[in-house]
């Protein structure tokens, strides 16, 4: 299972692939997705982490996500409490898919394959050939010396402010169809009276909306904003076929207040 | 056979695949692809059609363009009269891909396998499930109750209006090359009198357009546009070596007026 | 190993791979990139060769970057002499990745397996069909009559100008990351006294930067420019965290000089 954020208009990931299939030809190696934005560790360790009930059993998780590559972050391979192997650099992106903790930690180190390590593209010479070497039977101990646990890095989970029954959070994803996912839990909306079938004010750029909390786009009016607990359990603002992101002018890393509205429900949209 | 809306930038294709590699393992994956217009179901139907000779005998069709998931619209599994098994949202997206007709249809139902199914991601828990057990050995009936092919939705071809000797039609899609494929079959263009070599004259936003007919980009100067019938029968307005749709600002959906050219050929270009 | 300039947004790699997968059911095809832009042989011809030592020995390359497609240019299958086999067309795109001369090749000629071929789409109905014959087995003189070494079009390798101490380049690509590959390899800076460490005056659209040449983006400022060599071997302009190539509005074929920065090291940045 392969996630970065090299994109596909360039042949980085083919690269990776070639390095792969050289090292592990039986593995069969699931392209989660290349295209987390670039450098951004905690938007791929969230993807990361919400794909692994999805994965084959077994499989080797291989998350290159390294705005550092090349400098003193050294680059890992975990064995977490759950048996699951994880291959990438110490940064966090592979810490939010640890379960039951970090079982085994060891430090990739030694010559590529494929000759010397470039200072750059460290996904084809350091974390493919060991994720490969992993899939295809090697131990964790094969790859490096023992790191403790403790000093391996971790990212923490985006957590809202909740405030008077308003719930401050940013726009962690807007995804293809203009879905912004924000930093709200589907637990954490009990606290806020946020139930399926309320009305919701969002707080956007200094504008309120009164919108819909419904569970699927088909419930409101086509072109309608609603918000509703997306496919991986987190809050999002949608529109019912169309992209609420670019409606509201909403990306990544933008705030957002969230509350239940009060008294009789106003009319929608963006007032 | 994998094709859907889902775009490659977000992580929706790559959890389909880890649900399909872990239900149907020994199975091959072909992404016919994933760029589909967002909602765009009369193109996917399109593309899934044209790519039926492309595939090998005996794959299961998956086509995940469904901007109505989570409301009413069923879930379905098809065989066609030809025996190719066929999985999708029913609203047509599978339609025009059914050789000799609909010889059995099941409707989707049944629990996940990997949990309560979400209301906005029916890719991941109920198609892709679907698909892969089918790839797996599966038979339709495993899926879920029949329903009569007279109930599922079926969309129809677009076609051109032919009229005193000049064709309406639209751009159906605008390929990565600027190709704009316009609603004109081959079998068509006898009734319009337009075979290769001879000079046509387009309608493109209330200017005139009068274009070489032929077979290939290179038979016409750089830069120079052309009509031609793509490698799926469809005519196509082209340009060597540069964007067709750029030139004449074409999208689509956009209209086009199509004759053939009378008198001795005018010069190229839009007038 | 298949390369092309078709993207992903259309359904023109999928067809492909449906073709292979039909004709070679055993094969394993790793996407290289079908992000080459379009028409660009050039490009596709340096992405293939620098990928070789990262696939699987015993490949099969696949490269389709054909803007004379359904024009006279032919269609070749080349045994090279290190005895790797590679399909294309006649254009100079496999021409790098050819080790050791050609020792045989072939004029891919004949019918295709699914019909008469298009005048468009050989990549479908030529190229992916040749390259699955030779992964599963037959050999370059099934596919046509020999060519010459000699007829088959090469393509140079891009060189600078190195003239009193500076090289005249050019941008040969920009990556995802914003990184701008210069046409200087890494065997050409001795002579320019171009060592890691050193400060570089990079000359771009009549204005002149002062950078640090160095191994890896960590080891200069976050957002400052600097030069180093790639993971390919190609001197590039780079950006800690930012893009260079946005920074300093460069694009491929844009030129550059390079010369070595002499006295006192002045303030970095565009002045």
């Amino acid at each position: 299972v392969f996630l970065s954020d090299f994109g596909l208009d360039d042949e980085f990931v083919g690269i990776c692939h070639g390095v792969m299939a050289t090292l592990a030809p039986q593995t069969r190696v699931i392209d989660l997705t290349h295209g987390i934005p670039p450098g951004d560790v905690r938007r791929g360790a969230m993807v990361l982490s919400a794909a692994l009930r999805y994965v084959p059993a077994g499989s080797v998780l291989l998350a290159v996500v390294d705005p550092g590559v090349g400098t003193a972050r050294r680059a890992v391979a975990v064995r977490d409490g759950s048996g699951r192997l994880s291959v990438g650099p110490d940064n966090g992106v592979l810490s939010l898919a640890w379960s039951g903790g970090v079982a085994e930690a060891r430090e990739i180190v030694g010559a590529p394959p494929m000759g010397d390590p470039s200072a750059t593209f460290h996904g084809r010479d350091v974390f493919a050939p060991a994720a490969a070497r992993l899939a295809a039977g090697a131990a964790p101990g094969d790859l490096g010396p023992e790191l403790t646990a403790a000093s391996l890095r971790a990212i923490p989970w985006p957590e809202p402010v909740i405030d008077g029954g308003e719930a401050r959070c940013e726009v962690l994803a807007v995804d293809r169809f203009g879905n912004a996912q924000l930093s709200i839990r589907s637990t954490d909306l009990p606290g806020l009276g946020l139930t399926p079938g309320a009305r919701v004010v969002l707080g956007v750029r200094g504008r309120e909306a009164v919108v819909d909390h419904v569970t699927t786009f088909g419930q409101v009016p086509a072109g309608a904003l609603c918000v509703l607990v997306d496919s991986t359990g987190w809050l999002a603002v949608a529109r019912n076929g169309e992209s609420a992101a670019a409606e509201l002018g909403l990306g990544p890393g933008d705030p957002v207040r969230v509350r239940m509205a009060a008294g009789p429900p106003p009319s929608s949209g963006v007032g």
